[in-house]
């Protein structure tokens, strides 16, 4: 008998040239691919033709998939005989709930394996030449989310998060990325504290934006951005690889973003 | 006339499956390969025959080349015409100095591309299946290091640093991991908290220990360990991929890290 298994596989933040070896030889095995919505298409173009995609990032409805239906559905391919490819934006072990869906199939006795992924923040640290630390301006690097629950406050460790030394990356942070940076600077941080803004990530579409956290705090209207964005706050924003052509043009390119965040 | 350039690449933390598509592309379009002895002897083993090799991690005497020295070679490998893979261990912007080094290179007008890695907390978590973030266990993760300059004491954020909600993974600790360990106490985290320490994470020889902070703090007799070491500090320890049998193999083959830790 067929003996199913679930690979989880981090595919990376959107350039399929950051795929792992090991992630690109898991969905080229998998008899299934299940991908969430913030798989790329250029990535998807990489599943063999005649596996079957499922996915899970969003129903006919226009809803996500309850994470419940995600899990139960995992386990029925397994069970069915199928070797699974789980394929997950970034890394899954960072805010992918990558975890959460091993605990079901562990307890289910189904076998999974894992290949990591680069996350967003390394691949927008790659485009954009922005180190995530550096002699002199961060001693270390922290990654936090700016979402929170439905009517709750954002849980974050306000006091330990105002470090002028260490590099603050926020992702699913704009919705809420105003009343952040407030928090920052409240707790200590200059308002001059630089902030690069990327939308879209390593994809043909990048957009990116530096500001500052005084910036930032500026209330706007709730326009929705067009794709991934992520915030890195810190000193090594100002190292932004300006040489680059491409980068400047980009940044010229950013009125865009500039009217999703400052309003 | 040959126009030479750098591609900064990261190798990931040992297993050469955890190379980009990217970093493989641009190690086997290079003409050198310039590299630290972080990085696997299985991973140069992909470097095509005939590509010139220059290990910058021991010169003939046993000692890592000067910074400035590495600087140097790579202007003038560029400035010969040569197209220069630079190969770190992990991701080259995180602890990796590579943006130091990309500093120097701009300020010759040579052009720099970047092959981000999967840094060695992924590598690590993807080989235990410990998550780096997890609902209810951890809101986010936090990269440290825990090295510090000869005759200096440690400079680390250490109220910042002792919070329950956050993993924290410290790189380069080896030598003051006692130190640490006693200072997050101190500052409130329970002895109890879990420990996860891995050495040559995703390697052959990759050996793993689960253990306590309370555990670390005793003092301990100054053993070299045979590899590169890391430290994850957080409740996600306690999801540990226990249900592999190699893990648990592993943990049973870790005497020779507990002797190293606990002396
Ligand atoms: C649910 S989290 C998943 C993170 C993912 N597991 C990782 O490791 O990158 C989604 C958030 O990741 C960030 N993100 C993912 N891909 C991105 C990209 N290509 N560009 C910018 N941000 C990205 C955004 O902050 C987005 O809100
Ligand atoms: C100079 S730092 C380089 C980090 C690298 N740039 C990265 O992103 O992983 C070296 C430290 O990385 C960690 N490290 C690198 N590779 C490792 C591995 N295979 N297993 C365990 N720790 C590793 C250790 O803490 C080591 O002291």
């Amino acid at each position: 008998m067929n003996q199913g298994q679930v690979f989880l596989v981090g595919a990376g933040p959107g350039d399929p040239e950051l795929l792992t070896l090991r992630a690109l030889r898991m969905i080229q095995s998998a008899d299934v691919v299940v991908h969430d919505r913030l798989v790329s298409r250029d990535i998807m173009a990489l599943v063999p033709a005649g596996v079957r995609r499922i996915n899970v990032g969003k129903k006919p409805n226009h809803h996500p998939v309850p994470q419940d239906e995600i899990n139960a559905l995992l386990v029925q391919l397994v069970q069915e005989g199928a070797t699974v490819a789980r394929l997950k934006g970034g890394d899954p072990m960072i805010f992918g709930r990558g975890s959460e869906e091993a605990a079901v199939l562990h307890a289910a006795g189904i076998k999974v394996s894992y290949a990591p992924g680069i996350t967003a923040a390394q691949g927008v640290s790659a485009s954009t030449g922005v180190p995530l630390t550096h002699r002199g301006l961060a001693t270390g690097v922290r990654y936090v989310t700016g979402h929170c629950q439905a009517n709750r406050p954002l849980d974050l460790d306000w006091d330990g998060l105002a470090d002028a030394d260490t590099t603050l990356v926020v992702y699913m942070g704009h919705a809420n990325m105003q009343q952040i940076a407030a928090g920052l600077i409240e707790r200590g941080l200059p308002a001059e504290h630089p902030v690069l803004v990327v939308a879209n990530g390593t994809r043909p579409n990048e957009t990116r934006l530096v500001t500052q956290l005084g910036a930032l705090q500026i209330k706007r209207a709730n326009i929705p951005v067009p794709g991934p964005v992520l915030f890195i706050v810190g000193r090594v924003v100002t190292l932004i690889d300006s040489e680059d052509s491409t980068a400047a043009d980009t940044l010229l390119r950013a009125p865009e973003l500039q009217r999703v965040l400052h309003g």
